[in-house]
């Protein structure tokens, strides 16, 4: 079965209009490209419980992934990894780790970037920086662990409703 | 003193007795040569309450290094890593980072292992992955750093109660 | 204008006047030197409220930049991490992951040094360790990345209240 992905752009001139987004269609092309059935991009500003909210949603909507972009960085309004912890369920620190000190060997200014991976539910949700330049350099990464990942993230558990109940949801 | 050592095989196969578990037996034998005292491997299934369970006695009982195995990937019932925040006074980033920078050199699915070291009262736990190929690679690498960590890890505060009290505890 | 810093020692023996702090003034000067205006070093033993208090302090000063030095460690004592994950509204895992990264190349137990670096309104506070040489080091990653950070850390939001609000403190 194809999964299916979304794209959040977090951008408060995106959402306003004052800047054509680039990284939300460059995601959804490589996406595309990559087999995924994927949304149109959505945008939202700046904003905690806005970024929250749709990813809550899509997660609901069973989503295998999700990739925002933007909001990742240090200035004031910046709080897409906080929205995202705000929904997550399970932790997964080392793709972010393994990506920014790859980034970083070429450019030490990629270490600033704060995204977070995160598992809610059956979704996989990767918050990656603003820029067309850093998006491309995230995917061409991430290409190689998502089908493994998600394989995992939306795996049915084997043994059903015989073994000890899991509740991590908050 | 010789230290003492626990070792906590997660695995709802292992525990319904569907897989030998191959992994405990090595990180105890890797122990017991590194000259630790090691309990003998215990089995939880992939419980995030069994797991926490077990840590805090071992913890309790002032074991100086708890290791797991399995329970940190994607799918789920991977839940080794919640169960261990659930326990933790503190936590060390580094150590997870680094094994998961140094074994994703040459394969990048490594950078999938949620596993997390932490502190709990002079107790260092760290979760270590299923696989008994990736548990060799964790503990060539954990080796060199042990002694220290452990060193550090069950030190008593050398100004008794003189000075501000700690409450870490939650 | 130029961004106002200051230096945090974390340390029972230092602030028990039982050994010299060389790391305190090691940092200042360097600051000075980067041209920063920096107030004169402080003491705090190693408590957590004492170090959060301090922390919170400087950033309701509005302080650029606030860099610890001790109290890193897995000693019992050692909790500087925890006061400052106590008075965090935003996390920078980068910073600290890639300077771990760097350090641990050459010497394996830096792996060990559990500092963070996080966001306080609009103050970067971040942990180094407590030896003269480890402080050497991570001051000689940071002047890379200190510039471009703190811009963004004290940049004010361009669309003022015509937003959404943001509502990130704990």
């Amino acid at each position: 079965m194809t999964p299916r992905a979304a794209v959040l752009t977090v951008s408060d001139r995106s959402w306003l209009a004052l800047r054509e987004d680039l990284s939300g269609p460059l995601i959804r092309g490589r996406l595309v490209a990559l087999g995924y059935d994927v949304e149109s991009p959505r945008f939202v500003p700046d904003d905690r419980r806005a970024v929250a909210a749709a990813l809550r949603e899509w997660s609901d909507a069973r989503f295998a992934l999700v990739l925002t972009t933007g909001g990742t960085g240090l200035a004031p309004r910046d709080q897409t990894p906080e929205a995202t912890l705000d929904v997550a369920h399970r932790l997964v620190p080392g793709i972010v780790e393994w990506i920014r000190a790859r980034t970083a060997a070429t450019h030490p200014f990629a270490v600033l970037s704060r995204g977070v991976a995160v598992v809610r539910d059956s979704t996989l949700i990767i918050n990656l920086p603003g820029s067309p330049r850093a998006v491309a350099e995230y995917l061409d990464l991430l290409e190689a662990v998502l089908p493994h990942a998600l394989s995992q993230v939306t795996q049915r558990p084997t043994f059903g409703n015989s073994l000890p109940h899991i509740d991590e949801r908050r």
